[in-house]
């Protein structure tokens, strides 16, 4: 698929809802177990999701936009939010995330953004040269994969449970 | 994590929704476009996961429980939705998906699952001996990793649109 500004924005406005209803009001060891050491519980996702609505993608925009090439990204915190979502229950997270994307959408659209915008050139301070509509494309699959980082680390909580059907499910050695 | 009945419940009553978020009035190529040849499109696990309700988890519960070890699942055709959902929309398929949930659930429900009960051993034509309850944490594995296939498959579609940022995206080459 081609970049489109509708179908990106399409994906964009789901996610908080999804995470809700994956999420919200779930057992403890369902949201804060993780993969194994160094890995990320479904809970710490979006804590990391919120730092990307705050220092990434419209931040990055804007700076394209005015800057193109000229200026480099702030490189992005990947671990953020383990001290960032420090005392904060699920449901407060989720709520933070959803005001964020919803504010970062009404920015997205004031942008006015046309083919030609989207064309823009931007420099990544390890990518190098990147265009808003690659900036753009990222923020949707950056959005889905966590998604399923999401739920591929709550069937691992079940890699034991399931017996001999591990065998059929690849998700539990992936 | 242990199998407990609350918790896989918990999981089990989301799906249908989590998936009306994701897919609901989705635009077709998101929907349809798959990951090649011989792979799911999201459209085509939405079916397969009907074809479940339909065959695979309540029924074999309930040959677990009536027939114990003494008699064989039925195989599951995985790949039943080609045929079955052939000229319907994806808002039929996901209404039709969420009103045998909610049944099975009532089903479930009315089984009165006890621990002992939970213990009981039935027969995989394939994989042998398995109990009630690896085959309940395994009907929740499935929605998930099915969700997880799901959003995998989106992800897939902007794999270069993206740019390169591809480099920072496994979820892309896997």
């Amino acid at each position: 698929m081609e970049f489109q500004l509708e179908h990106a924005k399409d994906i964009l406005r789901r996610t908080p809802a999804t995470l809700n209803l994956l999420l919200q009001d779930l057992s403890e060891p369902w949201l804060m177990n993780n993969e194994g050491p160094d890995t990320w519980s479904p809970y710490d996702v979006v804590g990391h999701l919120i730092h990307g609505e705050e220092t990434d993608w419209i931040p990055r925009a804007k700076i394209i936009l005015d800057d193109g090439e000229n200026r480099a990204f702030t490189p992005f915190n990947r671990e953020a939010m383990f001290e960032k979502s420090k005392g904060k229950s699920i449901g407060e997270l989720l709520k933070m995330f959803a005001q964020l994307r919803a504010e970062n959408l009404r920015q997205l659209d004031k942008l006015n953004l046309t083919p030609e915008l989207l064309a823009k050139r931007g420099l990544h301070p390890e990518l190098g040269i990147v265009t808003l509509s690659q900036l753009l494309s990222t923020w949707v699959v950056h959005d889905l994969s966590h998604i399923g980082q999401i739920v591929r680390v709550m069937c691992k909580q079940y890699g034991d449970a399931v017996g001999p059907w591990k065998a059929y499910l690849p998700v539990l050695t992936r």
